[in-house]
C-alpha cells in the first residue's frame, strides 16, 4: 500500500494525460499509468495517437505533401530541378517530432504536479490499482477515484499475420524506410487512406483493398464520391468489397495478397502490406474479476453518458468505451470525468464531435449526413459550394472538394456540414462552434466572414441552403 | 432616357457586384454601371480587390511561400536541386486567375439577369443614373434606387510621384517582372507588408519606410511586437518613424528616397519603390451638384447605420463610406441594403468584421484588442496558446505565433481574438462566429475541436483565458 490519490489515471494517451493533467489543476492529487517504455525503460506518454496515431502520420503526410508541391512548383514559375525525397531523413524528423511531444507530455506533468506511475495498471476491487512495474515488482494505490483510459490495439486479422518488416500494423507502417515499388493496403478507413497517401504521392503504386462494397460509409455520400473520383486521378486503387483471403512471404522480400471479390478469386504481389482494418478496445490485463467494472457485448468497457463504470467511483473513457475512437473524443471525456470529480457539472455533447481525413484534398464532417437524416424521415435543406468558385482557392491552385452544409427544412437550424478540400480540417471547427450555438443557416448567412480566405465556402453554403450562394449559379428557386 | 430599373449599382467591385447580384436574386430588376475596361475595350469586373488588390496579392504570395518552401524543404528529406523563380511566369498566372475571376463575374451577372452598363456612372437628381461610354455617349437611367459603390484609390504623396516603372503603386507593384535587387516601400500598412513580403522572400532586400512611430498601430500590441520579431527575422527591415521627405530617379533606373526619422536626415537608393500609404473614398465625379448626396468631412459618403445616404432611395457601400477599407465589408454592406431595398430587415454588425495580413505567418484579428478594452476601463481576461504547443504546427513545421482571446472578467463573453500563425486566416473565423453568438470563453472551452488541428490553439487560448489550458503550464491560478 502506498499515498492515496485523489485520481488514479490508467493510461497516458490523448484521454489519460488530459485528464490527469485537468484534475491537477483542479486541485486533486493526481497519478498516472503507463506501461509503456522506450528502449531506454523510460515512459513514453502520449499513447498510440502522439507516438504511432495521428501525429506521425501527420508529419509524414506533411513532408510528402510538400515534396508533391516541390514536384509540381512549376505552375508557380518555381524552377527546382529533379526532386527527391529521402525516406530516412524524413522519417528521422517524424521521430523527433514525435520525440519532442512526449517529452512535452512529461513536462506539463511535472509542471502540474502528476505523479507519474511506471508500469502496467490493473484495477482491483475498492477503486486501488496494482501498479507491475517492467521488473515484475507490484504495487498497490487506493484511490478515491480511477480513470481508466487504456486506449485500443489494432485488429489482426487470421489471413494476414503481422511479420518484421513486410506485413505491418500501422506502427510498422509509420517506419518504412524506404520508398516501396508496390504497396498493399487492406481497408480504406482513415489510416489506410493517409497511409496510401504518404506512398503514392512519392510514387509507389498503391492498392488499397476493403472488405465493403460501400467506400468511405461512415461519410456523407457526396463526400465519399468526391473522394473516390480525386483519389483514383492521385493513383490510389482503392478495390472495394475485395475480401482479403491469404498472404504468402514470396523469397522474404514480397508479399502475395489473395482477395475475393464479385469477378473471384484475385491475387496482387507487393513489396509491403500494412493491416489496417480497424482497432479494438485495449482491456487486457486491465480488470481484476472483482474490479466491479463491466464490459458490453462489443468488449468496449461499459460506461453511462457521463463515462461511469458500473463500479463506483471508477469512470472510463477514450477507445476503450463506446464512441467514436478519436483523440479528441478522449480528451474531452477526460476533462468532463475530471470536473465530475472536482464537484463540477460538467456533460458532453456527443452529437458535435468532429471527424477528419487527412489526405489531400483532405475530408472533414460534424453532425449527420444527408443519408442518417433522410433515413430518419427529417425534412432538409442543402447547400453546397464548391472550391472552384473560391479566390483564394484559386490563389492556391488548391481547388478540388466542397463545402455541403444540411439544415432542419422547418427550422433552418444546422444538422450537418460536410467537407471536401484543402484545409478543411481547420475549416471544420466553424461547423463545430456553429452547431454547439445551434446555429441556424441564416445565422452564418449574417456572419462576415474575411475575404480572402477559403472559409468563405462555409459562408457561401449557408447562403446556397437558401438559393442565395453569391458566386455560384443556384439551382434553387430563390426567395 | 432608358428603361427604369429597380436598382443601379454603381461600380463592380466586391461591394458593387455583390449587391447587384444579390438584388437581382430578390427578383429585383437591376443593373450595375463599371467605367473600367481593358485593352479592348471589355469591361473589368471585380473593382480593385479583384484586380489589383486581394486577389492578385494572394496569388504572388502563395506563389512565393511555395518558393520559399521549396528552398526550405530540405528539413523534410526532400532533396532539389537549385531553386529559382521565373518571375514573369508567375505574374502570368497570376493574371490568368485574375481573368477566370473576371470573367466569373460577368457569368454570375449573366446567370442572375444582371444588366451591364459600361461607361462612369454619375448620379444625377431624382435617382437618375447619367453613364457615360468610353466614346462620350451619355445615356440617363432612371431608377427607384440607387446604390454606389465607387470604391477608393491610393493616396498619392508629394515626395514620391509615381513614374512609369520605378516608383509604384498597388497596382504597379503587381506587374514587377524580375526581382530587383533593392526594394523600398513607403508604409508598413496591410499592402506594404504583403508586397514587400512577396519580394523579400524572392532574395530582394526590402526597406519599408513608416511615417507611424508604433508598428502595426491598429493591432493589438502583442500581435504588433510579434509579427515585427519575425519580420525581422525575414529580412524585411521596416523602419519606424521614417518620414520620406523626396525622391529622385537616377539615371533613370534606381531611385534615392530621402527620408527623417528621430537621427535625422536619411537616404536610402532602391531599385524600385512602393508607395503604399493608403487609399480614399473614389468620389471625383461621381455626384452630380443636386445629387442630394453629401460628403462628411473626410471626403467619405455620409450614411447612416444601414448605408443610407442624405439622398432618398440612394445607398452608398463599400471603401467610399465610414468603416474599414475592406472587401468583406464592403460585400455583406452590398447584400444589407440590397435585402433593405427587397423589403426585409437587415442589419449588419459592425464590431465583429475580422481582418487579416497575409505576411507569413499571418496576422488575423476581430474584436478589440487589448488596449483599446483597457482605455474604455473594461476588465478583462486574457488567454494566450503558443503555435509552439501544437502538435499539428509542430508536424507543419509552422509553429511561430499564437492565439490570444480577451474575455470580459464579469461576463466572459469574448470581446476580441487576436492571432499570428501559419494559417490564421482560416482560423479567424471560428471566433467571428463564436463572436456572433456572443460566445464566452468558457462556451469555447465546452466546444469539441479536432485533434491534430492548429484550430487547437484555439481551444487552448479560451481555456488559457481561466488559467486552464492543457497543453500549456498556465501562470494564472487556477479555480
Amino acid at each position: 500500500m502506498s499515498d492515496k490519490f485523489d485520481v488514479i489515471v490508467v493510461g497516458a494517451g490523448p484521454g489519460g494525460y488530459v485528464a490527469a493533467i485537468r484534475a491537477a489543476q483542479l486541485g486533486l492529487k493526481t497519478a498516472c499509468v503507463e506501461k509503456w517504455v522506450d528502449d531506454k525503460g523510460a515512459a513514453v506518454l502520449g499513447g498510440t495517437c502522439l507516438n504511432v496515431g495521428c501525429i506521425p502520420s501527420k508529419a509524414l503526410l506533411e513532408s510528402t505533401h510538400q515534396f508533391h508541391n516541390a514536384q509540381h512548383a512549376d505552375v508557380h514559375g518555381i524552377q527546382t530541378g529533379e526532386v527527391s525525397m529521402d525516406v530516412k531523413k524524413m522519417v528521422a524528423r517524424k521521430d523527433k517530432i514525435v520525440g519532442n511531444l512526449t517529452m512535452g507530455v512529461a513536462g506539463l506533468f511535472k509542471a502540474n504536479g502528476v505523479t507519474l506511475l511506471q508500469g502496467m495498471g490493473k484495477l482491483l476491487a475498492d477503486k486501488q490499482v496494482q501498479v507491475t512495474a517492467a521488473d515484475g515488482t507490484a504495487t498497490v494505490y487506493p484511490a478515491e477515484n480511477v480513470i481508466l483510459a487504456s486506449g485500443s490495439v489494432p485488429v489482426n486479422i487470421p489471413p494476414a499475420p503481422l511479420t518484421e518488416d513486410l506485413i505491418l500494423d500501422n506502427e510498422g507502417a509509420l517506419n518504412i524506410s524506404e520508398t516501396p515499388k508496390r504497396l498493399g493496403v487492406i481497408g480504406a478507413g482513415v489510416i489506410g487512406l493517409e497511409m496510401g497517401s504518404v506512398w503514392a504521392r512519392l510514387g509507389t503504386e498503391v492498392t488499397v483493398l476493403e472488405a465493403m462494397d460501400d467506400f468511405l460509409a461512415m461519410a456523407d455520400k457526396d463526400v465519399a464520391k468526391e473522394a473516390a473520383k480525386i483519389f483514383k486521378k492521385q493513383k490510389l486503387d482503392v478495390k472495394l468489397g475485395a475480401l482479403v483471403t491469404g498472404t504468402e512471404v514470396v523469397d522474404g522480400k514480397e508479399v502475395k495478397v489473395t482477395y475475393k471479390d464479385a469477378k473471384g478469386e484475385q491475387e496482387i504481389v507487393v513489396d509491403k502490406l500494412i493491416v489496417a482494418v480497424g482497432r479494438r478496445p485495449q482491456t487486457q490485463g486491465l480488470l481484476a474479476d472483482d474490479s466491479g467494472v463491466k464490459l458490453d457485448e462489443r468488449g468496449f468497457i461499459f460506461v453511462d453518458g457521463q463515462c461511469r463504470t458500473e463500479a463506483p467511483g471508477v469512470y472510463a473513457i477514450g477507445d476503450s468505451v463506446r464512441g467514436p475512437m478519436l483523440a479528441h473524443k478522449a480528451s474531452e471525456e477526460g476533462i468532463m470525468v475530471a470536473d465530475i470529480i472536482a464537484g463540477h457539472h460538467a456533460q458532453m455533447n456527443y452529437d458535435v464531435i468532429p471527424s477528419i481525413i487527412y489526405t489531400h484534398p483532405e475530408l472533414a464532417w460534424v453532425g449527420k449526413t444527408e443519408q442518417e437524416l433522410k433515413a430518419e424521415g427529417v425534412a432538409i435543406k442543402v447547400g453546397k459550394f464548391p472550391f472552384a468558385a473560391s479566390g483564394r482557392a484559386m490563389a492556391s491552385n488548391d481547388t478540388d472538394g466542397f463545402v455541403k452544409m444540411i439544415a432542419d427544412e422547418k427550422t433552418d437550424r444546422i444538422l450537418g456540414v460536410h467537407m471536401v478540400g484543402g484545409i478543411v480540417s481547420e475549416l471544420i471547427a466553424q461547423a463545430a462552434i456553429a452547431m454547439e450555438f445551434g446555429s441556424t443557416a441564416e445565422d452564418l448567412q449574417l456572419t462576415v466572414f474575411a475575404h480572402p480566405t477559403v472559409s468563405e465556402a462555409v459562408h457561401e453554403a449557408a447562403l446556397a441552403v437558401d438559393g442565395h450562394a453569391i458566386h455560384m449559379a443556384n439551382r434553387k428557386k430563390r426567395k
